[in-house]
């Protein structure tokens, strides 16, 4: 059986990426590159994928871009903290998940593979409403009678807290893959630390009692373990 | 009120410009550039939209060429006559009406706007499954949902024949503007005659007893009419 990751090369859709691999033999990637404003994340994509040993598709969407609207493609000011409840933050990218999910399952479509896994998250809901379960259940019922194909939108975070979402990818034996990752909404690496998007993985590593391996592998190498004795 | 017509410059989407001008003060247009085969669509849209008086946005989506699949963007052959029922043919591009319309309804959510209008149309079905009305019904869910708007979209040409399609453009008095359409998948002006496309398009002016002006426009001026006495 096959599926197909929306991938970003972040925390949440590396987390995806791993917990797919445990339930599908052929796993392939898709990320978008949208005109984001920090390239950092497709090198990231690249960098997870190669360390995972799957295929990644790069697809190109200039709609958003052109359309505008948004911190995170154009010059908007990323606001710093949590965006209060009930207000969609200017980082909101009109009809971005529709219209990758819609990318991802034209890809797959074409491959003949129905099985979609996304990262999206309400429980670490950050004002999106297109991360929300009831639009992943209407959209994969406009993909499914878009492409007359029986498509699952697989989305194995919705109900997770950040905390959870990293204590699955211990349990699924892939932290090391988290350390190539990245989060920040500044695409930084050390990341920032102060935007929305470092504060909710700082959160999630402290609550889960686990060090964050970009931390470390962003500080340098640490001291090497000491031979094994036998 | 407003709305915006997801509109190519072909004779569909210039009857529901027409049709949403008879209802909303302020109607905008939006085609899409999406590496058509033939550039001819984008200037027809924009003669179109010149002579209705109203705004054309082109927004551009590269994606659709990079996943590649169909006739209408790559250099496969486009099929002559009327597709079997039942097989989506070569010239069916996953997921596009379902991008369009994604795109469009970006667009309107940015100004404000939840009225949207699309040509698509089940009763000549080409085998398209993103044009039938349980597709755009399930697509109007994930848009509202998606965006946290109330879209509606407006599909008055969903169960109209292509005959009572220009049966319609001449009760909106605007028959006029199908002469600066286009419809010809080989994009030709006085079109091919042969292509899907075209075949349809003289059966529906056929049984409607009327001439295309497009044919006649494209066959050169006719003698102008007599100047009227007094």
């Amino acid at each position: 059986m096959s599926a197909v990751v929306l991938f970003s090369g972040g925390q949440d859709s590396t987390t995806c990426l791993a917990w797919a691999q445990a339930r599908w033999s052929n796993v392939q990637c898709v990320a978008i590159d949208y005109g984001q404003r920090h390239i950092i994340e497709l090198d990231c994509a690249r960098k997870v994928a190669t360390a995972a040993g799957v295929n990644l598709a790069i697809v190109p969407c200039d709609s958003l871009r052109a359309l505008g609207g948004s911190s995170l493609t154009g010059t908007l000011t990323v606001p710093s903290g949590v965006p209060a409840a009930g207000i969609i933050p200017n980082t909101f990218v009109p009809g971005r998940n529709l219209m990758f999910l819609t990318i991802a399952a034209a890809f797959a479509f074409q491959r003949g593979i129905t099985e979609l896994v996304t990262g999206v998250c309400q429980t670490d809901f950050s004002g999106y409403p297109d991360c929300r379960a009831d639009t992943m259940t209407a959209l994969q019922a406009a993909l499914r009678a878009g492409m007359d194909s029986p498509f699952t939108i697989h989305t194995p975070l919705m109900f997770l807290t950040k905390a959870q979402s990293v204590l699955l990818m211990r349990e699924l034996g892939r932290l090391d893959l988290l350390a190539l990752t990245h989060t920040c909404y500044n695409g930084k690496i050390p990341p920032c630390g102060i935007c929305p998007a470092c504060l909710l993985r700082a959160k999630g590593f402290a609550e889960a009692g686990l060090a964050d391996p970009l931390i470390a592998a962003s500080l340098g190498p640490a001291e090497p373990p000491a031979a094994p004795s036998r």
